[in-house]
């Protein structure tokens, strides 16, 4: 944690920022390694050019931020309190003079952004996001091994998943089979609102899990990710249940072949957009181009959607260390809709894919 | 949806507000009864003084906005666009000039205000949230009716819990099994991350469930709701496993005790922060008043935790249509908690339970 603050301050003492505040639960689990979601009850961590840090959270977390490996002083405050009076009063101590001010301008409310303006003077303000990105986006060894472990039970709630298909069985029911037993194993959050999606319903890809009845010939579409030690996993798979078309092939073995080109195109020095559109014109030469409207991917850490964005129009490169999907789609709206996503890390060698549940079309019997 | 939009007219004008921009999931709800979270997409509605509101959200919600019942101005966006120019637009399509613009202070992002006060010139900014908790705070008809299906779904989910009880159970097996009963119903999100926690987990008001499992002699607190068409459900219950001691039994019967006092002074016309201390007084002359840390309840409705507060600070007066939460407990550290908690409106008559499940002293055998 030492070091991940210590980047910070660099860069605060390259830019000439006194001050940057930080309040989103996944920022300040970054710093912190303290995971929790205090709801509308303020935690913040203050980080200044020279001095050292400190912590703010309600009474009754104070303990837990300290186990969790904060070592710098932390605030605490009663639902009685103003934390805000008490952060002035932490900022007053240090005698710095606030000019420049950075916060995550895209989280923090506007009501906390303009107390903390009052207090510190009307100082400039900047975004912190961009550069917390940067710092996040690549992933040391121990956030890599944590997610091949979420990435593991991502695996084995696509097998629950798929284990549950029986003709007549709700999409509903499918979900709640494969978040109880993710839950048993002790699993409190998914990642996102998990999609169990069946023939039609797979052809929106902003569809709704409801009480559609699983068809012979349907497809049948599981995207989902658990919440492990702080970090998110996210897969996709497709299967058809009982009987297949042709074209439901066709679709699928186009989506997998576009998927496995943008795979092999995964190593250090590759240009990121590079990777979506090496994907799409797979999608487009099979003539389904219109029926791919989304990106390839997106990195994936403390959160579930996190830089690097993996379009078309991203120009940067990838670097060892990075996490994100590859995960494009076909879908038609009348017949159903086909999408395979798998989590990468980027490696020395090359990339190593995360979530490994096998991916040749299969149709469940 | 009319009559709502009108009486925040009739709050603009009166205060001569001559823009109000609301964004968050509940209030976009509120006025327009299309209810989805659009993550970091924008979606919001703009309301006028003197000028018809308008809708914005991504294109692909256009058609979901407008048959979930808004009637005016839908401006739709796709990725590639820039919401904010459109909006832009649409406000000098309204040849209005703005001096006073009222958001979401609380929940709107510096960066939304930021941009909005750009392009409105730097007007003076206000909060909106006081109003539009006002305007929530009375149910209607139908938002009741609604409310007493969700507090339904609730009471079958500590059922449920009850049902799962064995020896050696864990919490989390426990909290998976509710879940997924409710989900197979057709449950998509609950009200807030349930809570099963047993012995001397239940005395910490914080905890977490996890792998602890279940022995005789524990209390369990089981704490839950659903979300019902947009509107929240909130249900604890406590009971105890196999046999209790004399001790549990007096710490029950005394937060039932409070519990019942402050729903009998339930009824339009009293002070809200009444309820609180009429509960609170019961618990400290049985010796337990250190350990009853919270406040009585909260509002709920669209949100799980809404106006008004049920803190014997509030001065407000209890009014027909509110919809609450009355939930004393007693924690303590070695041997666990005990909280009871329904949701209450305020009838013509006095109040209803919304909340039906059983509360005498239980021993599940």
């Amino acid at each position: 944690m030492k070091q991940r603050i210590e980047n910070v301050i660099v860069w605060l003492q390259d830019q000439n920022i006194d001050l940057c505040f930080v309040q989103s639960k996944e920022n300040v689990f970054y710093f912190s390694q303290f995971y929790t979601d205090p709801h509308e009850r303020l935690m913040g961590i203050f980080l200044f050019k020279e001095q050292d840090p400190f912590f703010v959270c309600p009474n009754m977390e104070v303990n837990q931020a300290k186990s969790a490996g904060w070592t710098y002083e932390v605030i605490g405050y009663s639902d009685h309190e103003d934390p805000w009076e008490l952060i002035d009063l932490a900022i007053k101590q240090r005698q710095v003079s606030i000019q420049k001010l950075a916060i995550e301008k895209d989280v923090t409310s506007y009501s906390r952004a303009e107390v903390l303006l009052e207090i510190t003077g009307q100082p400039q303000i900047l975004s912190a996001e961009e550069k917390l990105n940067q710092l996040r986006v690549i992933k040391d060894e121990n956030e890599i091994k944590i997610m091949r472990e979420a990435a593991k039970l991502a695996d084995f709630g696509v097998q629950v998943g798929v284990d549950a298909l029986r003709t007549g069985v709700t999409e509903m029911e499918v979900l709640a089979t494969i978040e109880y037993e993710l839950k048993k194993k002790g699993i409190r959050e998914m990642s996102f609102s998990t999609m169990v999606l069946f023939g039609e319903k797979s052809g929106d890809p902003h569809g709704n899990p409801g009480l559609r009845a699983l068809k012979e010939g349907d497809f049948v579409l599981f995207d989902l990710g658990v919440v492990l030690e702080g970090y998110c996993s996210d897969i996709t798979r497709t299967v058809v249940y009982k009987k297949a078309t042709e074209e439901q092939k066709e679709i699928y073995n186009t989506v997998l072949k576009a998927q496995m080109a943008a795979l092999q195109e995964s190593k250090a020095g590759t240009r990121i957009g590079d990777l979506d559109t090496v994907a799409r014109k797979i999608i487009e030469n099979a003539g389904y181009g219109d029926y791919f409207p989304h990106r390839l991917g997106h990195g994936l850490g403390i959160n579930v959607h996190e830089y690097p964005s993996m379009s078309f129009t991203n120009d940067e490169y990838l670097k060892e260390g990075m996490v994100y999907t590859i995960e494009p789609g076909i879908y038609l709206p009348a017949i159903g809709g086909v999408r395979i996503e798998d989590d990468v890390v980027i490696t020395k060698e090359g990339f190593e894919t995360l979530t490994k549940f096998p991916k040749e079309f299969t149709i469940i019997k």
